[in-house]
């Protein structure tokens, strides 16, 4: 469906980097729940560029609830949130019009949209849009804990450090939700700093691994073939831009074990049932099982550098050097880890309202 | 939608392991495409198991085409293939009824279905139910490749070997696609034939890395969002029991690169723009480059093993060791590469007749 | 979605009047619900062409549910039904291939298909292929009759004769569905089956008005906009050949009313908010009041006649008479009325999971 | 899908009628379509009361378009307009808050939203949500004069006066769209607007049958089952607030005719297939036969009248009289009407570029 995901609690984005609006509309969420505008401004905060290791492009993010909200509620009605652009800085784009920057959608939006793309600043593919999946994001995520589901998300891997790995996951999720920064052990997260910092010198950027846990998800939520949960949760993972690969529990490390090393054993745990490891993140057979879910996602380095590259200028079908000017991040892992959980969340939101009703969220 | 993927070129799959039929009803193809039933026949082929590195369960799978094609073409209506159960053998399973196999859907079949499931030999969830997509995907594989369009899958890696890489792909698609054992390498087809062996003999199974490569697709297919090219082949993809990882291009090893050398450079190739490297597998802001797609997805060992494991009873809610009997297989990874094939051609048919009309496919 | 209805609940239809099968595939309904196949087997009875006021093809209809249901129950995982078709005299279509029967698809269907639709006895378009779709309604009116919500419909108007009006709905809802011919008033009955004979003489045909009331709905199912219930049942009323016209309430006679004789009173009855009459249909704002659904469907004459008409042959592009052979009816009000039946069955059921779940159908 | 309708061409809906903001995001569009802005405002002031037949809030409508537009033409990606509500006088529906309207949907908002809609002039439900449906309607109604294709509806009937019915088409339309009142027969425009104005001033409301047509549809767009020509428009036709039928070509007056009488002999007319008559509407077995389409919808009086009627307070679960205050309309069909033509035009959109592919609307 293009721009609207999800069956039951539906999201619709809309906007361009440069445009009036961007957006979205959150539809099929259950009426009287609470809606904590301080939140979704916090979780804006997350995503916005913070200090030298981001775009110099800063902006308040004053979003407006246009609809579906009444006294603090919702109404069950679509919620329109709409956050206008401020600082934009259009003419920076034009001089590079036609020349496909590398890594980047210019060229693919030329051969989908004919030319009349908003090219400036990336247009409808600008990470900027996202602003209204953390914004939509946010009251799903406000929801899940309503109902103790809880979900963090913190920077493993980037540019070559790495961080621990998740451990007593109600703490370290409590921890990282604290964090700008998310990353555990601060050490860690000040090498990571400095390696982007360097890259930034250096007109480059990196990329990094982000790993996210869900705890409190009920057994049983899921399809076994086309809506598996790692279906659903994949698609609009890999809708995040930059994401080129998701994982759940052991995922890619799982090709060079054997069978009796990566199925989970289950145990009882007391009067619950439970698995020994969680090797497979979760999920079985496309459903969850009642333990945390696990899975990571890979993002790769800012595709905005400022070192000159090779490309094409596809106006004129020929070879030309490129020099990207603009404002730009030399890393967007540590913004883009608020759009995992934001869109995390509202798939989970989706799966629950089609499994247990709408009214299930409240 | 639960059973059904995709919205121009849609597929419902229906079927239990143990049942009386299993098969898939694939609707809206443009009419006039002609169906070979020997293609289909092949096909199905390449997912039966096959010697000793795979399951006893041997069938014909002589499926039936009931409905949408007449006189050897499409007629534009829906296609059913119905492929009957023959050779079961249910009272292997009976034993071990509520004895969750570990790493299996047994207990999340439960949590979902209450008991009402059908536990033959993993009911619903069975990978017996991929000959419905391998059916109804080779029909697509022929469509795309009456347009150009070629899709080829190999056996990267499989308990610790390591095919080569992907070279001249029109040489190496062709090449694969006639083979049983999906590996360019021959000598690391047979050191992986003999891994798995081994791993028979010791009760065990292995996984391993399937690596695809798509030629021919056109630029500007695709959504900058939810539909991205990544999110519609993952939803897909992640749809295949086993599947934990999908990754694109250079995936994760992104992670720890710098933008400089991710960035697939653009340039022309006579009157054509081309990348020079294809880190970003062909697709740049979830669409199309015209560049060869290249994805990879990682296939968990075989859950069945014949080692004791550690499990629960969930009807009595205790402990209880558990000695899977059944036919199984060590491996799955060479049989669920026509699988990935055939998902990955349903999910382009229907991108491709979204983008450019239901004609197009003829 | 072309041949697959609902969201929660989803009927996928497939087949043509000539080929191998005709079926559907119900998927989404919860597991453990009881299917009667002698209710099924009933329900295609009242379906089937009978006596002189029906077509000569009489067929058995011996269904099989080839997937989903297990021990009597379903599974919760897709049911797949399968009708063979046995009594095709498939000779009698092909002498007049290319001439376009006046009211029927043949043209259209060749506008869209191009020639490679299977023509014979209409293809896909035949009424033939709604058995599907009463076979998987029959398991969802079991559905709904468990929770208290019992669908009837009659013959309100047939070739000029008038039934009477539903009065007491739960005892004329039992009695219609205890009837073939569903005439509430049986003088009318014989007026309308003399009128349909008296037609089929005449080599003509009739058609009629069916009238439907629904009982037990709980208020507050529906949406406001596009998922309205009027908009969700009309969507699948217009499904079923021959259908022209669909109204809820009082319908198209609100036309010259004026508001205050329209609008429904609300008052209690005991501890209950009722209606005083049920002029909007049991719908007010595209949501369920509680009261019973009303609506009612014109089902036009047969086209299918005995008489000379006058037509094109689409191939060779020029004027052609038409003597109709083949077998028909002279009415199908009578047989339509079990498919409004069904599919009203089928949106309620989708529009209940989707409100409360899926294991609400339990 | 609860606010959104369409595949390819998808709307989705949002705002109340006293909430900050109503409006649409209307996605799928190809690029490059002009935007006429003076058009959407036109076609916007059809919409807007007007004069003593109508309710005296009168609002400027400055819409405003926030994305998916770029220098006056499409750029592909989602179109968002936003309507800013202005002239809101809420404390009219605070004293009334919880006596049920009869014909409205207070009660029914009450049972699905548990007391958290917004009851503000029927929030969500008001018909000034519809101005959402004709801004994006107004692009998608160009879109089809580009391709040749003209809607045009008319007042077939109000009140008990009836205007003449369509002649010659491609005139009547053209002239139809010039008019405010949109009444072929000015004479029956006086008589309507002065039966407007007397049921207005006895405090009670009328309704009336808006009859459409559209010309240039090509033949073989539609399905045959679920998203029949048919299907779809009735789907959304049904969600215009009001709407209680809809009927193709001669409707419910088949009931009464002979098959003889109603198919329409298809003739040569010079290179061309036609129809002699059009009783089906132009529609055959569900898809266009390339006769104009025809249909109409029987829109109910206006539920708010100044008479006194009996209710309920649903808060006390008590009898209780009501007199309606607020400003309201008389009738509504007049201005229904556009909305008719909007919600057609989108739905034949989406069918075409499901049918054609994204860039046939260009």
């Amino acid at each position: 469906m293009k721009n609207t995901f999800g069956q039951s609690v539906a999201l619709t984005l809309f906007g361009e980097s440069h445009g009036g609006q961007i957006g979205a509309v959150l539809d099929g969420l259950a009426p009287g729940i609470p809606v904590d505008e301080a939140f979704i401004a916090h979780q804006l905060t997350l995503r916005r560029p913070k200090g030298r290791i981001s775009t110099a492009r800063q902006e308040e993010d004053p979003f407006v609830i246009a609809s579906g909200v009444f006294d603090g509620k919702t109404t069950g009605t679509p919620i329109m949130i709409s956050i206008p652009n401020q600082n934009t800085k259009s003419k920076d784009y034009s001089a590079t019009r036609f020349l496909a920057r590398p890594g980047h959608a210019d060229y693919t939006a030329n051969c989908k949209y004919h030319g009349f793309e908003d090219y400036r600043g990336g247009g409808h593919f600008s990470g900027r849009v996202t602003a209204g999946l953390v914004a939509a994001g946010a009251i799903a995520i406000q929801i899940l804990r309503n109902k103790g589901i809880v979900i963090g998300t913190h920077i493993r891997r980037c540019a070559g450090v790495e961080d621990r790995a998740f451990g007593d996951l109600p703490a370290d999720l409590a921890a990282v939700n604290e964090l700008e920064f998310a990353v555990l052990d601060e050490i860690r997260a000040k090498e990571m700093e400095m390696k982007i910092t360097q890259a930034a010198e250096m007109g480059d950027s990196v990329g990094g691994i982000l790993e996210t846990a869900v705890i409190g998800m009920p057994a049983g939520v899921g399809e076994p073939w086309f809506d598996s949960v790692e279906s659903v949760l994949s698609h609009i993972l890999f809708s995040i831009p930059g994401v080129k690969g998701v994982q759940f529990g052991m995922g890619f490390d799982m090709a060079d074990r054997f069978g009796s090393e990566v199925n989970d054993n289950f145990r009882m745990d007391g009067e619950k049932i439970v698995t020994a490891t969680n090797n497979n993140g979760g999920i079985n057979g496309g459903i969850t099982n009642g333990m945390p879910l696990l899975f990571s996602c890979v993002v790769k380095p800012t595709p905005s550098i400022y070192k000159e590259q090779e490309t094409v200028d596809f106006a004129r079908m020929e070879n030309a050097p490129l020099l990207i000017h603009g404002r730009h991040d030399p890393a967007i892992i540590h913004r883009a880890r608020v759009v995992v959980d934001s869109v995390t969340a509202l798939a989970l939101c989706d799966m629950l309202a089609q499994r247990y009703g709408t009214d299930y969220l409240v």
